[in-house]
């Protein structure tokens, strides 16, 4: 494609994303489509010859926008309702123009100390100490793993050379994300190495229980090697109370990680910065500017006070790669899985700068203002119930009674096309959720869902 | 930003693309900077206010565009050359604005039905049978470890509860991407778990050392359970014999990963289908797209006939992410590590439509055909010798004698701004690599790299 073509269509693009997020709410939030709907009209093989730019952007508006989920539009207020934002989109534009690949200094300066300064500003805004290593991957849930290999490495390093580990523990809650379990499982450890240790009404980690079965585990001859602590739970924002895990943790030598990736932006607010008291005790942190920091997925951060593990645990040296030593020179592809990194810090760059901390901390403040009037609001309503406390912008409720009005209740709204809600299950009961973390999201839009809810019933 | 700003900014960021991308040679293709230039220019903290986006984006061209390695540059021909295009840059734009998580059906079908179209499209010009599950990940360094994780949810299912897996035997070349190996330490197999097999005089794995090693293994009864071949090695692009693995991979009952990541691509050209001859048998292959196939980073895809392995090792159910059963729904969550995921197959979409199949085997087709004849050129010149064969769009050469005049070669020809090549050993002797994949490069520019190599010693 020639730069001219590309300019051409490149401004077409851009004026119908500049329309698109003008009105997501033109399309329902979810798509009117049944699973195959989009396969099947797709044509079975790729086309031999070359097709005209125009035909594939018009396909991309009648077949591709109509059958995905508005994740932008302001009634997406299921799972964590993430949007990204204009200053992120164009840092995305511009990464995939330049197209670099940082795994190692060298082969982009600028990808790899823009990732450094970036991370670095974010740190100092989540009001984390100084001397903290941080690097992206594309998911929590890749960066939990990370975490958790860089405990290992801690705790047993000869499995890095002979495998195995069996007899390592890790320790978290009952709440904490799946993602937990499965780095363990991804890493070797084996489900049966993961304590999903019981929460107090409040849907968070007891410490007592914590230390019940660290010391169980180590009577029976196990070696507990890292507890993993959660600010902000998926099914209900609950916070681990993170000071008391740490002090467990430096009493019996664990890693701390801790699970921030919806919750973790939060801190940026300086009245809610607390919610990572204790994270400066942590031996590593995760937390997703993609979540709730108005950047484009994805960017999952890690921070920890130990690179030197995660080094350890991941550096190979290969003849095609080796570059001059340099210690400001840092080749990031020696701290993890993946040896290709795109230019995520980039967009977060854009928005860090672009709504600066205090404009960043005015939209979440106001997200979780909206949130704790909803949990008042349900509060007071003779047949809501709330399920659990909303510190943050998301709340859980339920039809009091049985399940099925809670099932009929959600179907109703969500197949409206205005709203979208998901659903958990607490203390076995069937609950709504209702997430705010879009930033076309206003207070009318989580009004008007909750005028509809009570509606509905 | 309001969709108006948007639409004033994206216009201005896409002139500005195609202004670049019209003259990336314009900057030097290696940015002359040191490490921590960039730093020591960034102020220390993030901004308190926002700032305009036309300050932001002065600075990105004043200060992170001149501190990039440019991809871009025709006269890139270090690593493995790649480059985004147009229609690629255009499909992650409209990604990044649409911002969709496609971690199950539901959060977007259309996220999910085009990633298992336009990887079914991909598979059909790579030749490989039906029945193949194609999943995108970041890139082939977590392709590879998830398939590596497939062979052993296969091979050891016990693992995935208990842990461990000590024992368990993985075989690869000593040409092998170091991925291979780090993925293997990443699953708690450990480094001592990979035995790297001996290659012949063309850097091919030997196919009797192979069984050699599998016999010894067995006989102190260990458990071989997988091997990696790898069609397109990083230091010299050779192909392992594939058929030959894939009979002794059978014979033995181990799980056949192939890493295909750039010489994949190649397929696609009716002539070098056989580049993947034997593929047809494997359980798992990972090529990237990004790679050689002119899409934006990051998209590597794992195709494998055995997706129930892949499930069986990274299903975990937690209540907010049930869905009601369709088997056309799929969720790609359950299927790797990642939970979050990006809009891949857009851009990817994008470019095998605007390219068609015959325009993207011409381009390749044609990479290959300088690369072949700079290395004719290389033979018949009688103070250069060539390394290893040439198969593919990479030439491995160096000076006649000693090492340290070829060091100086290379320091020179990088030093120039106007060509970017890298080294690797070989045969104990100091290399160098002229890699062709950069979609701006023409044969002017490789026989302009010749006459400079030339000159320059």
């Amino acid at each position: 494609m020639s730069p001219t073509e590309f300019r051409q269509f490149g401004h077409e693009v851009v004026d119908w994303i500049a329309d698109y997020l003008a009105h997501p709410e033109r399309y329902p939030v979810l798509p009117p489509c049944r699973p195959g709907d989009l396969t099947d009209e797709l044509p079975a093989s790729g086309p031999e010859q070359g097709e005209p730019m125009a035909a594939i952007l018009k396909d991309f508006r009648d077949q591709i926008v109509p059958r995905n989920t508005q994740w932008n539009h302001p009634g997406f207020m299921a799972y964590f309702s993430i949007t990204a934002s204009g200053p992120g989109i164009l840092g995305e534009m511009l990464a995939a123009a330049l197209n670099p690949n940082g795994m190692v200094w060298k082969t982009s300066p600028a990808v790899v100390e823009l990732e450094q300064v970036t991370l670095d500003w974010l740190r100092q805004w989540l009001g984390l100490p100084d001397k903290q290593f941080g690097i992206i991957f594309d998911t929590a849930s890749v960066s939990s793993m990370h975490a958790i290999a860089a405990a290992r490495e801690r705790a047993a390093p000869e499995v890095r050379t002979e495998g195995g580990g069996q007899g390592l523990i890790l320790y978290t809650s009952d709440q904490a994300h799946s993602s937990i379990e499965k780095g363990a499982i991804a890493l070797g450890l084996g489900k049966n190495a993961v304590r999903l240790i019981g929460t107090d009404a409040d849907f968070r980690m007891r410490t007592d229980l914590l230390t019940a079965a660290i010391d169980r585990d180590l009577a029976a001859g196990l070696r507990p090697f890292c507890v993993c602590a959660t600010v902000g739970t998926t099914s209900t924002t609950s916070i681990d109370p993170v000071p008391a895990i740490a002090d467990i943790a430096e009493r019996y030598g664990l890693w701390l990680h801790v699970d921030a990736a919806y919750a973790g932006s939060a801190a940026i607010v300086p009245e809610f910065r607390h919610l990572l008291a204790g994270c400066e005790r942590a031996d590593s942190l995760t937390t997703n500017p993609h979540k709730w920091l108005f950047t484009p997925v994805d960017v999952s951060v890690l921070y920890t006070r130990h690179p030197e593990m995660l080094r350890r645990a991941f550096s190979l040296e290969r003849e095609y790669l080796q570059t001059a030593a340099d210690p400001r020179a840092m080749n990031y592809m020696d701290y993890g899985v993946p040896l290709g990194r795109r230019f995520r810090a980039l967009k977060l760059w854009f928005v860090m700068r672009y709504y600066g901390h205090q404009g960043l901390a005015a939209i979440i403040r106001q997200q979780i203002g909206w949130a704790q009037e909803l949990a008042a609001q349900i509060d007071a309503h003779p047949r809501f119930e709330r399920m659990a406390p909303a510190p943050l912008s998301m709340v859980c409720f339920r039809l009091r009674g049985p399940d099925e009005p809670n099932k009929k209740l959600l179907e109703k709204i969500n197949a409206s096309g205005e709203f979208f809600l998901s659903n958990t299950v607490l203390r076995g009961k069937y609950s709504i959720r209702l997430a705010i973390g879009n930033m076309g999201t206003t207070r009318a839009h989580v009004q008007r869902a909750w005028q509809i809810i009570q509606e509905s019933v």
